[in-house]
């Protein structure tokens, strides 16, 4: 890639600006094959997955494989587009959708290499492979390398859930096989123009015919890849409410409505599916997001999906999938531009330590100074902790696949808690990070000849989609936190002493182990604080400060996460002589949780603080106060 | 402005969509003039600045005509052009940079209206009007309206005062009216390849010839409006080393470096200053930031400024001003975000209070809900609580200036220890707040048919440019908490306890005044903890946090102006009386002043933690433990 802004025959000393203009542009790593391979096999002993008949067929060579396969498809397929889809959105022309062309191939790779059915059972055309394999290593190694050209196949895959698990085999045996190869596109297709977030208002209507299906008419905004030239076919899963239904959530329904329905004869015929425009948007340009209208000529055809007025619990199937997914889309941009900086960092030199000013001395690299240690160790920490929570959420995920009665409840418990934090942290803080990113690199930084200005536009829409940060606090507080008598609550507080149990027992981790456990007390008291304020009737008050509730919530996790990070690192170095490069790499562990609980957990005594306030500020702040 | 992105012919219900693609982007507030009159008046009392001889000329009448031109101006020149100078940005042809046309006219109308040189003496064709009126005002709703388009005149009053306060009366004669009529342009010329935020490494020559000027020779890159076609020349003020000056910052000289230098008979010669190239930058997209090369051909000449080798303070003059307009554009940027989401807030139904969930009820506009309050009045904080801070330097600046003796140097040392402070605290917590704008329009925040995008694309660059935040960090640490033997930082204590003390008085403030004084106490504790390891020698661990240590200052500099606006609200409030639209606006701020308690300063308390900590973890983390 030709980088230089400068004219090449300028003489010297001119030709200089060459360098910097140029050199730092090469960053080529986006994620450490060494992390993952920790937290599959040295934090979340992945293995320990074959002894279950769900995974017999597998072996450690397999998960190896993958992760092989997945960085080659990373590096060689996603990567170098990166920064082409971004240059080359989406176009809509003549009510028709062109995305890069690239696109085709990547959805057929993904379909021919199996990834999108990987963790699906052998049943449904699948792989079984365990989620941590099947679906954590490949999404982050490919959102990682290019977050817009990840979704595609992402998105099929997340249909074809809901379609395998819900629908009869005659639709599985239609629409499944297609699907998995990559030839025709999922969507999910929940928003609408009048509800936004509030799913209880949506109006697009269905009308049970006489056949097997429904007659849909209305219309979705804000739909991912809901229509494109790269798959012959869009199979949307839809929310409608079916006529004489319910009023609110209770009268929502699911169908499967796809943009080209099967004919008679197995021929592809229009469903009245129409594109009815694209947004253009300030990153995750690659990604086409559509308006859509179903049956503006009245011959749209819709299939319920299971039962009547249960659409909403069926999507959530899918949802909460999507919202990991979007934790681990942010997290993996996050990865990218820590590495991007980090390279910029290592090689930019620029100023002196501060303990030798002499201006005749050399320039050191800028990573000699302590300000941009500090900033990369935020990254570090950020991304890293990150993946390692969705880890933790996927091996609950693979446990409560294998588990059964209460058990396979109580990882299901710990899962659907753990959701809206593992959604939002790496969202949220991917924001930072990435802005620090950014900010190593200084002007070079704001440039678009440097990657780090579309990190920071790519992640920006996490906090956003499937459902944006104040609706995961609300979730987490006013659904999680209650559920089943708050028992996913006390899961989890038992599932993080376990790992403060674990350090207390090594000399360097107990201060930590020390730190969230007072924490952790903090947490229950502030928990208890908001649930008697819900017990005394006042849902505003109670849920007025559920974005910081689930801020300080994250901050926790993420500090358990690291301490668990530093306890298997440390085990590691005590057992011994290592080759550098793991010395490296488990030192580099103790010194980002050093930095988690000496910069970010003291985030959550001002969090604290005001949870403990509860003055109702923003209850009682009135509109008209705005004025002016 | 057609921005709905659906074909027009579309039936009902498709055509509803149409009004939620464009309703809301009609936003036109962009600033507050209530508020600017507020600071001016009745926070820091600018008729009492019309007892001074500078200003004696001048009226109550005058400094609301400056109002109000000015806010004719942001509607009707600078705020049309907001979107279309972003999405045309300059282009770089043939060695030559085309800008935006609207430049050439704001250029002029900036210099025919007196706005250029409206702070500067009248025997150098200023208007003598205060700082807080001629620099404020216009700069706070120019930037506010298209911060793009408002830095051209900015940049070349900073090169003009720098003209005007140490050039000889020939030089200022040849250039300061054509740049005081906006004819040409003024720029600053610090950065260089090789050396960026590290000015000592500056390399540019500059060799005495026989005539009264220096052969230049060297680069820079990073320039703002470093060339355009909008303007007739463009007069570079350029830090240079003199052939044989000392190594280091003390060989620095300032020049005078003109594109095009005046020939004998008045006319125009080309100087050998060529332009490079341009940037693409995220934001900021309609101002120019090119790459110079002086004296290619060996024929660029520049008039030393002031005496040989004290350049960097010359610059300093400039640059004190730089940075407090960067903390201003920051401040306006995100005022125009934050109208725009409240103007979006108070429009868009979406959801029910949650103490009626009947889903057949009407949707209430978002405002409505306390997690979107408390992101508007987040802005609010940030907003009003920054342009508050920019007024008390200006405050200090107009002081200044009047004052003569000690006096005079204490209202200089108050100015520049806060200068760091009000150059970041906008620039760091504007990012956030313009991010939280975007939150509160949900998808269409992150869709280019809305301007929340644009906006924070746009503030992004303030903590970079005149200074990352971890050199102003440094700067407020090192060098203004211990010039004059801490005498700053004393002054300031005394300047806060002063509002402190008035608050006192006040029951429904003396909470504040109570957290007030505490968060002194402890900033005075961090601060007597990190003066205490430089005095042990070790300037590393000094300065590890010394970014951490500027964020602290800033939350309590910016608590500190809220409880003063609330003091003035307050007190207008108990005078009785008013008509509803000041009711609201006084009550505003003092809902704001409890938001900014409640919410903003207990942030410190983390921030305390770390900077007591200086476990020097940044300090003596390794590069390598970042491999991997």
């Amino acid at each position: 890639m030709e980088l230089c802004i400068l004219c090449p025959e300028l003489p010297y000393p001119f030709r200089h600006i060459h360098f910097y203009e140029r050199g730092y542009t090469m960053a080529e790593k986006f994620i450490s094959e060494r992390n993952l391979t920790f937290l599959l096999y040295e934090m979340f002993d992945v293995e320990s997955l074959l002894s279950y008949p769900r995974y017999a067929d597998h072996s450690r060579e397999v998960f190896d494989m993958v992760m092989d396969t997945a960085m080659k498809m990373g590096k060689d397929l996603f990567k170098p587009v990166f920064s082409e889809m971004d240059k080359n959105p989406p176009e809509y022309v003549d009510g028709k959708v062109k995305v890069h062309p690239i696109v085709r191939t990547i959805m057929q790779e993904c379909g021919s290499g199996g990834w999108i059915g990987a963790t699906f059972d052998y049943e449904h055309g699948g792989q079984q492979l365990p989620e941590m394999v099947g679906m954590m290593i490949p999404t982050a190694i490919f959102a990682a390398a290019n977050y817009s050209a990840s979704i595609y196949h992402g998105l099929t895959t997340g249909a074809a859930l809901l379609i395998a698990s819900f629908c009869p085999k005659e639709i599985k045996d239609l629409y499944l096989p297609k699907m998995m190869a990559g030839q025709w596109q999922g969507t999910m297709a929940l928003t609408e123009p009048q509800a936004g977030s509030s799913l209880t208002d949506i109006t697009t209507t269905a009308e049970l015919t006489e056949e097997s299906y429904y007659r849909i008419r209305g219309q979705k905004i804000f739909i991912s890849a809901g229509d494109h030239d790269c798959a012959e076919n869009i199979i949307h899963l839809a929310l409608a409410r079916i006529k004489g239904a319910p009023a609110g959530i209770k009268g929502i329904s699911l169908f499967l409505i796809p943009k080209m329905r099967i004919g008679s004869g197995g021929e592809l015929v229009f469903n009245d599916v129409n594109c009815a425009g694209i947004y253009h948007k300030l990153g995750y340009r690659g990604g086409p997001i559509t308006q859509l209208a179903f049956g503006e000529s009245g011959d749209c055809r819709g299939w319920l999906v299971g039962e009547a007025n249960r659409g909403l619990s069926y999507m959530f199937l899918m949802m909460n999938g999507a919202r990991i997914d979007v934790g681990l889309g942010a997290a993996s941009i996050s990865s990218a531009a820590y590495y991007a900086s980090l390279e910029y960092a290592k090689e930019r030199p620029q100023g002196r330590r501060l303990s030798s000013k002499d201006p005749l001395s050399p320039q050191v690299p800028i990573i000699e100074h302590p300000d941009i240690r500090r900033m990369l160790l935020f990254q570090k920490a950020v991304v890293e902790g990150s993946l390692s929570l969705l880890m933790q959420c996927s091996y609950y995920h693979d446990m409560e696949k294998v588990s059964e009665g209460e058990q396979k409840e109580d990882y299901n418990l710990l899962l659907e808690l753990l959701t809206p934090v593992a959604k939002t942290y790496p969202s949220e803080m991917g924001i930072l990070a990435c802005s620090q990113g950014l900010q190593i690199l200084g002007g070079y930084g704001y440039c678009d000849e440097f990657p780090l200005e579309q990190y920071y536009r790519d992640v920006r829409i996490h906090p956003i989609h499937e459902g944006t940060t104040g609706i995961q606090g609300m979730d987490l507080l006013s659904r999680k936190m209650t559920m089943k008598k708050g028992r996913a609550g006390l899961l989890y507080l038992a599932e993080v002493r376990k790992t403060i149990q674990a350090a207390q027992t090594d000399g360097g981790l107990k201060p930590f182990a020390h730190d969230l456990e007072k924490a952790l007390s903090q947490l229950e008291g502030v928990t208890a604080h908001l649930i008697g304020i819900a017990m005394k009737g006042d849902p505003e008050l109670f849920l007025a400060d559920a974005t910081l509730y689930l801020e300080l919530f994250g901050i926790i996790a993420i500090a358990w996460q690291w301490l668990l990070q530093a306890v298997t690192a440390n085990k590691a170095l005590k057992k011994g002589s290592h080759p550098s490069g793991d010395m490296n790499f488990y030192t580099g562990k103790i010194y980002a949780c050093r930095y988690f609980y000496g910069y970010e957990l003291p985030k959550i005594e001002g969090l604290i603080k005001r949870l403990m306030n509860s003055d109702g500020l923003t209850v009682e702040m009135k509109n008209e106060y705005f004025e002016e």
